[in-house]
């Protein structure tokens, strides 16, 4: 996929709606219109620029940016194939007016476009393609040397992430030390910001390794605010807060893999309230042509997650995921996806947020999934100074991602409209779809069988299931012998029609899956209902 | 306390203001007015009718009801001593303009005024009492024959409880089928209502047994809907439904000891939608000038107790308090109390509502009190067809009630301001206040010691408690011989010096009380924070 063209228009322009060699890109590729204008004066505050796009029947306006060095660009991803049409407007003659055209052909087979909220509580690529979030954290990746980077590149080409938390300014640390950031969002020296002017190199790289995430299948959660502070990007007026977040709106959101999460630890950052959260994530609902996914990451104060702005909850809470039971209970609070985006790490420090297992880590994945939620994961095993994986990115040194590579697997082969509790506030340990597909975690307890029992909904006496026994840690999937078929036990449940037990293994960690045969006698298939 | 004062006002009632033998009552107590005024036509909805109070200082304009009989109605609830005056307003000239007087007088030693919220997740009485929660449930109580009204009166004096839900209109049950329900909230015959004219005996009968309890020293959670249809009030239009809330708030509302219930199981009532119940909570905040404590109770889906109507979260699930680290969870969210109105109930059913053991009902109660949140008690032994406690009150069978009157002691023994989480997320099991007071519950776990170790805030070294073992089911407290002095034993935790650990007992239920012992020798006195 050829994700972004390069479009020069000059002073004849126009011509092209009539030319013969119409540019073409994907569906969810980037569109970008770029215009020659004034360099004079201050063109972030004083130039206003967008492009209205039409295929006939959605119509689109969408904010251009000050590329520097006098560039203006638009960028544009569209959501459907066929001829679409463009016109700019400016407060600037030689940026407004100008009319193009070009084709959107049927995406590529690795191109699912961006991911959406999908049956209340999931996430689904807009082509229908589930989306089983596994994510992880590598704050300031991109402020790294470039062979470090490069590296980090290589490890997740490897590892089993499809979500990357990242901020996109950068945060101090004691790496920096040695390896200051070789470039800032303002092109100023350190405290002495200009914030009515942006460096777009440095969001030229940001996009660049957005980009290279993309190709690698990964969405970027971006964080646009984050609480530490230093560098003094915490001390914006409202004025430049709005400006910037139309800036990296209008830059960045027309990558199909992008994110938005408005801060990090949103409470520990001082200078702001509760209401600027709010405006600011009602701005960013407004100004997205492209309506990404939104989201705010709290510390410790939990924020109202019913704002309409608000797509998904991204949750810093790892008590929640130490058992079901928990993970669940946030879900029916906001009745939206659940992301348990920090969970502690797993790691070796002297902090108690950066101190689990490989196990604990694991486990707290496990529990997440089987109450129909989604997990984040972090490694903070400090070999060098801070360098860590979650702060800098390179290699991972914990034993969780191969874990959370099986974990994907299964995750995959679960039925595409998302795993929930199957019988709510009873049975935590549950979850799956009625009738058709359900997976048992047993987490630390170690029970030494466990007896076939379903819970009424979507259940009827003489069906037949598959029961395999999953072993978490050691990543293996053993099937039990012979069918199960169901029989009515009492008001609730029903049993196997002899009563059949499963032994399972001594060991943590294990769950139980159990899928539907149907009449053909293969599994049965689920399917993505209507959202 | 004398609670009502029965003042009847003819033709020259505005002369009382220079009378001598103005009539006093207590602060917190019910003033009453009584007027005679129209009886033709259908008073319920041609005449309007209320008062203006004011003390020179405060001025409230309370609404009256019609009481039937020609007889007309306004109650007011001071609170403020002092000299009040008021005037009343009407549509109708004989109810219009009346105009009296009255001494407030400082409140009884029993009176200590309505509870509202206090420090965020707590309750208090308004003469600053703290009121530490221990409710149960009596849904039908008023529908069943006097005598066995008042043995639920007589159970209620010698049981713990200071709060209890109870319905404002009948449910239809078994038991109805020996015993219909002797009056009805609607002047004619099931399935006929005239939802335009209410019956004033059914609700001076509620409001009887209403005062009943206030002299309990009880609260009295009113429901005013429900979804257990078959009488047809589910059925009432949105006119209808505002009528009633206005009804009901202008007659009981002046009660102190009144809380609102808008819905129990909002959701399963089908006739109405979110915004209904939203509408209708915000017309009871609106309409009642006493702002008496408001919440709505779910059935399966979690209402969004953001609503600024919303005082307090009324929680149905069970699951939250069966450990303490899921109760804490719906504390961040919503910023207010949690009242965990129904956890199931204790008994012996045929239904897994209505199957906990007693042991397990009090343990819902200690995971709750560690969490910093509070719990409803439920008692279903199907002694006869239907008639248990909670659906009918008489005689309570469950092993739970004088366990939970143990728990009440120790929460009167507790800080003023309320249990909080200590370390929020990292020690799920320990509430209390910073520096002086801690209650650790291990539940079903019996750990063979417990080691002395106060999370950092509020701690520093040389401080010195007192440790205490309590048996929850056992209902003892056995004290620790020998104070413990803290020391500083890493980043987070302070340990005794002498770095000693407390043998516990081998059962399950067992807590830890710790207290900080002043610099007097004294158990260290916490104090009410302002609101």
């Amino acid at each position: 996929m050829k994700s972004i063209r390069h479009l020069i228009f000059y002073v004849l322009s126009a011509l092209c709606g009539a030319a013969s060699d119409i540019s073409t890109l994907e569906k969810w590729g980037v569109f970008e219109i770029e215009l020659k204008g004034p360099e004079q004066g201050n063109p972030f505050l004083d130039v206003r620029l967008g492009a209205v796009f039409t295929d006939g029947n959605a119509t689109v306006l969408v904010p251009g940016f000050y590329d520097g060095a006098g560039v203006y660009k638009i960028r544009f991803s569209p959501g459907s194939t066929g001829d679409w049409r463009y016109e700019t407007k400016s407060n600037r003659w030689e940026l407004t007016g100008k009319l193009g055209r070009f084709a959107v052909t049927p995406p590529g087979p690795r191109n699912h476009g961006p991911v959406h909220v999908h049956n209340t509580y999931h996430f689904a690529y807009a082509d229908s393609t589930p989306f089983k979030q596994i994510g992880t954290t590598i704050y300031n990746w991109t402020d790294t040397p470039d062979e470090l980077q490069e590296e980090t590149l290589r490890t997740l080409a490897a590892a089993p992430f499809n979500k990357v938390r990242m901020l996109l300014t950068p945060q101090p640390t004691p790496y920096q030390n040695r390896f200051a950031p070789p470039r800032w969002p303002f092109g100023t020296p350190p405290s002495q910001w200009d914030f009515t002017r942006f460096n777009p190199d440095y969001f030229r790289h940001i996009e660049a390794r957005i980009e290279q995430l993309g190709a690698l299948g990964i969405e970027a959660d971006v964080i646009l605010f984050n609480p530490y502070g230093k560098f003094g990007f915490e001390t914006m007026d409202a004025v430049s807060d709005e400006r910037y977040v139309r800036y990296i709106v209008a830059r960045l959101g027309a990558y199909h893999n992008i994110w938005w999460s408005l801060a990090n630890e949103y409470d520990f950052l001082r200078t702001k309230t509760d209401a600027d959260w709010d405006r600011l994530g009602t701005l960013l609902q407004q100004c997205d042509p492209h309506q990404r996914l939104r989201s705010i990451h709290n510390g410790s104060i939990i924020f109202d997650h019913n704002k309409p702005w608000i797509t998904h909850v991204s949750m810093q809470n790892g008590a929640a995921v130490e058992e079901p039971g928990r993970a669940e209970m946030y879900r029916g609070v906001w009745r939206k996806p659940v992301v348990y985006d920090e969970v502690k790490y797993e790691g070796v420090t002297q902090y108690r947020w950066g101190n689990l297992t490989g196990q604990e880590m694991v486990h707290r994945f496990w529990c997440g999934t089987v109450a129909g939620t989604y997990v984040g994961h972090g490694d903070y095993f400090s070999t060098f100074e801070e360098d860590t994986w979650t702060s800098f990115g390179g290699k991972l040194s914990g034993q969780s991602a191969p874990r959370l590579a099986f974990l994907r697997k299964i995750l995959e082969e679960s039925p595409a409209q998302g795993i929930d509790p199957i019988d709510k506030w009873q049975d935590v340990n549950t979850g799956g779809v009625s009738g058709l597909y359900y997976l048992t975690y047993f987490g630390q307890s170690t029970p030494p069988e466990w007896r076939f029992k379903l819970y009424k909904n979507g259940v009827s006496e003489g069906q037949r299931y598959q029961v395999e026994i999953i072993d978490t840690w050691n990543m293996t999937v053993t099937p039990v012998e012979g069918d199960f078929v169901t029989k009515k036990m009492d008001n609730y449940y029903y049993s196997d029609t002899s009563g059949r037990v499963v032994r399972l293994p001594s060991n943590p960690g294990i769950a139980i899956r159990v899928r539907r045969i149907g009449e053909d006698g293969k599994l049965a298939v689920t399917v993505l209902p209507n959202d």
